[in-house]
């Protein structure tokens, strides 16, 4: 049992900061954790293999867990790294198992990158053309993890099961120790471009203004109003990044560079909500030149049944009503794994609720408790 | 008239770069363009002088005229320019006329250098421990240009008239060839911090989060709310630099810094407009953390009366209907000799507002234009 904490320990060290993390797809930390994994995959009795998406594995037998290994911007010790080590844990002890650390599932190219190119839905050479918000391509970042082999074939495992942390509160605030998920949720992403005139701020006139600053507070806020009558309360829409040319206190804001993304578990409310924001950005454009580009695009997806009662039933043998069924409101990899073969996931508490911040935490007791689940889960579906 | 023309022409191509010019101050071309104004003013009868800050003379009468005639890193060939050249064209034709032809108006060193040097509002010794980007101290730069004088006394001059393109649309929309400026507008800027949660955007509801991006959007519109009842049509306000943090399409903005800046030509108006803003932040930042810090302040600089009576009597004479009274909403050398005489400013008009850029331009007919309602004002000014 302590393998995992010393596993998640030794890991959390590489890209440190403070209590945190920074290891983004394909930075030079990324590349140390990754070499690092596949050392850790050999010894103890895998084959490792490194495929050419930058994903890492850890092959032996049919039951695929695992999750992946990089991090937000300023991520967490524990995001989608507790669902690796926690799957190299289990595959110590079943020789039925086979660990995965897929690539980029934080999105610095596009969302779940590395699994996507697995599962199909992107090819390789789309990704290639991916462009990071500092302007480095996909196809250049891989460069730095070269392949030591082709992916894997699906066709040789016959499910998948990722851990995780939940990254939301519910779990934590019930005090209970592990979540079954039922489904995760669809998300959709534009990149939004308006462009308007870049001028002296002290020489233009309010009136004789295309400011491009002012086009994004217009556009935030009909993106609100259009989305209120459509929305649940699960339903979430998001503008993270927000990039202002030429962003100097003196100029008028020319041009804008934003993200919008907008999550939910019906696929039917995420085109409802598609149009809305189309909507809204046509009218807030005004007189500014707008663009809209699909930038990520995920459906809903349900967990598999029979998984899911693998996993529930361990649950309740762990830790008898200590557990409960869940949605996801975070994307994962088994999104995009879900299209080749049963997926399920299984959730340890986030502390407060924060993830994708360096405060991300969970206590030993929980990350030990998931691990009993998915020990005891694998040897039934091994069976 | 021509000799106007021919002027700028011979000027513009010193630096030239296509369409603009490049001659930062103590640029080889700047020394150069220096030396070359030294020999027009000798040849046009004025006594030629360059003072230790680098600021070329042409003495003869007490009516002091001029601007500049360094640029921006990429400027324009008018900007400054014109008004040296403008009353080099009047002192020909009027022996009570001096010109002058300050340096780093733009910047290089400090901002505003020359003028600030010569206003004493900035000592000499103070100016040479001043740094340019590229590690340039303005003591080893102005080697390049020997003074031939020392600091002409400012007592020597009754007034100073400042001709300038107006790097702003206000003229060229109105179609207008000349614009009196009333006074340069005064200039304040806070820097702003909203702090709430960084979290993920997949998992934290709407109703929970605490989003910086958000507290920007209701800001800004609380700006613009609290500002509307009390501003003219002349008073500008900017959100020009936005810093969102972490700035991820997939995280929860947790903070954002931005500048706020605003310029009135009345310093009461001024007042008015800080603490409307400062109450629309409050109001605004809702449960974020707000921190604010004023990062810049210029007093406004009122023209002189007198002088602006001569211009405006002038304009009307030779441009019935066709010029207009009018703020400078950019800062100009008029702002320091303004410490020292009585001071007022005429604009041309600047083609699609555009300035401090290769394309900047003003149709010949208005420079001349403008010629005329100088040499028509100076007229009554040496009477």
């Amino acid at each position: 049992m302590s393998d995992l904490l010393d596993d998640l320990s030794a890991l959390r060290a590489i890209g440190a900061r403070g209590t945190g993390v920074v290891r983004p797809a394909f930075s030079p930390d990324d590349v140390r954790a990754r070499l690092w994994l596949a050392e850790r995959f050999e010894a103890a009795g895998l084959e490792p293999r490194i495929d050419p998406a930058g994903n890492v594995w850890g092959l032996r037998g049919p039951l695929l867990m695992g999750s992946h290994v990089d991090t937000q911007p300023e991520g967490g010790w524990l995001d989608g790294t507790y669902g690796v080590m926690a799957a190299l844990a289990v595959a110590r002890g079943n020789p039925e198992v086979s660990v995965v650390a897929f690539q980029d599932e934080e999105g610095r190219f596009g969302a779940t990158t590395g699994s996507e190119i697995w599962s199909g839905a992107l090819s390789l050479e789309a990704a290639d053309r991916l462009v990071a918000l500092d302007g480095t391509r996909f196809a250049d970042a891989r460069q730095a993890l070269p392949a030591t082999g082709d992916f894997p074939d699906p066709n040789s495992f016959r499910a998948y099961v990722e851990p995780h942390i939940e990254q939301g509160p519910v779990l934590d605030a019930a005090g209970e120790s592990v979540g079954v998920v039922t489904a995760i949720v669809g998300l959709r992403q534009f990149t939004v471009t308006l462009r308007g005139q870049q001028n002296h701020a002290g020489t233009t006139p309010m009136r004789l203004r295309r400011d491009a600053f002012a086009g994004l507070v217009r556009a935030s806020a009909a993106i609100d109003a259009a989305l209120a009558p459509l929305v649940t309360p699960d339903s979430v829409w998001t503008v993270g990044h927000v990039a202002l040319h030429p962003n100097a206190a003196s100029a008028v804001p020319g041009e804008v560079r934003f993200t919008v993304q907008w999550r939910d578990a019906d696929a039917a409310r995420l085109d409802n909500m598609e149009a809305a924001i189309r909507g809204a950005l046509d009218e807030a454009a005004g007189d500014l030149a707008l663009r809209v580009s699909d930038t990520a695009s995920l459906p809903p997806t349900a967990m598999n049944p029979a998984l899911r009662r693998a996993l529930a039933e361990a649950a309740e043998a762990e830790l008898p009503g200590a557990w409960r069924e869940m949605p996801s409101g975070a994307l994962h990899d088994a999104t995009n794994v879900a299209r080749l073969m049963p997926a399920a996931m299984l959730f340890v508490p986030s502390k407060g609720g924060i993830s994708h911040d360096f405060a991300e935490d969970t206590d030993e007791k929980h990350l030990l408790a998931g691990l009993r689940v998915l020990e005891r889960a694998a040897k039934t579906l091994a069976a």
